[in-house]
C-alpha cells in the first residue's frame, strides 16, 4: 500500500492529504439550511450537511491530491448517521482514486486490536462470506498498549496490502507530557519510533514500510532526529497551518529525495473560505477556496523541498 | 456518575461488570442460523446474531450486576450494522437500569477528543436542537496525547454527570513495553496515574472522582502501588478469568472498605457455556450458563474482600 501512496504522491507532485474533519461550524449556512429543511435539525440533517460539504470539497480537489484523511471522531459525534456519511465519504474518495487514511487512532489489547483492524482495513468472516466494514486504505494507530496491541494491525496490512501510521510524536501542545519524558536518557517517542521500525520491517513495500509514523509538524527538531531513526518509515505529518507548523518546520520530515512524508491540513483547506486570503471566495464558493488553498499549500511545501 | 456506580455496586454487592464483547465464535449456532436465515450471511445477519445473543445474556444477568462494558471494536468490525447493535445494546442495558461503560479507548488532540467525548458521553448541538449520539454513561480513554487530549472528556463528565476510565496499566502481555519504562526512577504508568489524580480532582462526586483508571488484574504488585497513589480514583479492572487474573490478584485494587474497583469479565461470562464447569448447560442454555458464571465470579471476588 505505501508504494501506491508514494506513486500517487510522485504523480500529483503533492505530498499532502486533505483532512476531511468537518465541524458544523465550517459548513456554509446554505448547505445546513438545505439539509435541515430536508431532514430537520437532527443527526441525519447534520450528517447530510457534512456529506454535501465533503462531496463539493472532494469534487474540487481530488485531481490535485494523492490522499484524504477523514477524522472519524467528527462523524462519530453524529452517531450512526454520522458514521454512514463517514462510510459514504470513504467510498466516494476511493471511487475518485484517492487513498483514504482513516484517522481513528485505535489501539487495544490483541484480540480487540484485531477487531479494530478488521473494522477499518481488514475483512470479517460471516458464515461462508468474507465481508468488509469501513475498508479504508490506511489507519492511524495508538501504541500505548505495546507490541501485542499493534501487531494485529500489521498482520492485516500484510494480508490485505494496507497501511498504518502509528502515533510517535503528536502535534498537540501537551504531547510532551508523556511522549517527551526521558527513559535511559532518551525520550519515550524515540523508543516508540524504534518499535515502529521493528514492526515495519515485517511489512516492507518498496523503499518504505506499510507501518508509518505520525510525527507532528510543530516540533521540527524532533522530526529531524526521528527522520534519521526511521529512514524507511513514511511520516504522516499533522499540524501544518492552523496548528502552527510552517513549511520550513516540515522540511526535516522529508528524506533528501523529497519523499518520506505526507503532510495533512484540515481546517486550513476545508474551512479556507472563512479566512483571508480565501474569504474573497465567499461561502457560496467554499470549495473553490479549498482548491486554491490546496494549490497554495502544495506550492508552499514544494518550495522548501 | 461515579457515585451512582458506587451505589449500584453496594446494592448488588457485585463489584463487577459484564464485558459484552461478542465474537461470532462465541454465539451458539442456533442464533447464527436463525439470523442468517433472516438476513443472509451479511453484516446485518452477523449484527442480528450479536443482538439476540446480547439480549439473552442481559435478560439473564441484569438483576445481579451494576454495569456492563461493551467493547465497541467487536461491533465496529461489522460496520454500520454492528454499530447499530452497539447502540441498541446500550439503550437496552440503560432501560434495565444498568450503567454502561463504553470501552472505546478513544483519545486524540483537543478538538478531536472533544468530538469523541460528544459522540460517546456528551451532547451535540444541531441548529436549535441538543442531541446525543451513543450516550453511554462512562467511557475508557487513552492518555498518550497528554492533558489536552484528556481534558475535553473531563469537561463533558462535569457538564453531563458522566465518567471516564483512563488507561494507566493495561492487562495485556506487552503492556510493560512502554508503560513500565522508568522515568526519573519511576514507571511511566505511575506518572500517568498522577495525572489521572490531577484531572480527577476537578470532577469529584462523593468519595471518588468521575475520572477513573484502567488497571489490569494481571499485575497485582503494580495495583498495590497504584491503589496508594490514587486513593480516590475508581479502578476498572480487566484481565480477570480468561486473561489469567485471579481473585487474589484483584484484592490490591480495592480499598479497605471493599470499594474502589469494578472488575470486568468478558469471555468468562458471555462464552461461559463453552467451557467446564458451565458446558453442562449446553449451547441452548448459554445465557443460564452466563448467569451462573456471574454468581460464581461475584462469590469468588467477595471471598477475598
Amino acid at each position: 500500500m505505501i508504494n501506491r501512496l508514494v506513486q500517487k504522491i510522485q504523480k500529483t507532485k503533492a505530498p499532502i492529504c486533505v483532512g476531511l474533519d468537518p465541524m458544523l461550524d465550517y459548513i456554509p449556512d446554505q448547505l445546513k439550511k438545505k439539509a435541515f429543511e430536508e431532514y430537520g435539525e437532527t443527526l441525519k440533517g447534520a450528517a447530510e450537511a457534512i456529506w454535501q460539504f465533503n462531496k463539493e470539497i472532494i469534487d474540487h480537489t481530488w485531481d490535485l491530491i494523492p490522499a484524504v484523511k477523514p477524522q472519524i471522531a467528527m462523524y462519530e459525534q453524529f452517531g450512526i448517521e454520522g458514521l454512514m456519511v463517514y462510510q459514504k465519504t470513504v467510498d466516494y474518495c476511493q471511487q475518485k482514486g484517492l487513498i483514504v487514511i482513516g484517522d481513528a487512532k485505535r489501539g487495544d489489547i490483541g484480540s480487540t486490536s484485531a477487531a479494530y483492524a478488521t473494522a477499518h482495513i481488514g475483512t470479517v468472516q460471516v458464515g461462508s462470506q468474507t465481508l468488509s466494514a469501513f475498508h479504508t486504505d490506511m489507519l492511524t494507530v495508538n501504541p500505548y498498549l505495546g507490541t501485542d496491541g499493534v501487531k494485529p494491525f500489521v498482520d492485516v496490512c500484510n494480508k490485505e496490502d494496507k497501511g498504518i501510521f502509528v502515533l510517535v510524536k503528536t502535534s498537540n501542545p501537551s504531547s510532551g507530557e508523556f511522549q517527551d519524558r526521558l527513559i535511559d536518557g532518551r525520550p519515550l517517542y524515540e523508543l516508540v519510533a524504534e518499535k515502529v521500525v521493528e514492526w515495519g520491517k515485517t511489512s516492507m513495500d518498496g523503499e518504505y514500510s506499510n507501518v508509518g509514523a505520525v510525527v507532528g509538524a510543530t516540533y521540527p527538531e524532533m522530526s529531524r532526529i526521528l527522520r534519521k531513526l526511521m529512514p524507511n518509515t513514511y511520516f504522516l505529518v499533522p499540524g501544518y497551518g492552523a496548528q502552527g507548523g510552517t513549511a520550513e518546520d516540515l522540511k526535516p520530515c522529508f528524506n533528501e529525495d523529497g519523499l518520506g512524508a505526507i503532510v495533512n491540513s484540515s481546517r486550513g483547506i476545508i474551512a479556507a473560505y472563512k479566512k483571508a486570503p480565501y474569504d474573497k471566495f465567499g461561502p457560496e464558493h467554499f470549495a473553490e477556496a479549498s482548491r486554491q488553498a490546496v494549490l497554495d499549500m502544495v506550492a508552499d511545501i514544494n518550495r522548501v523541498l
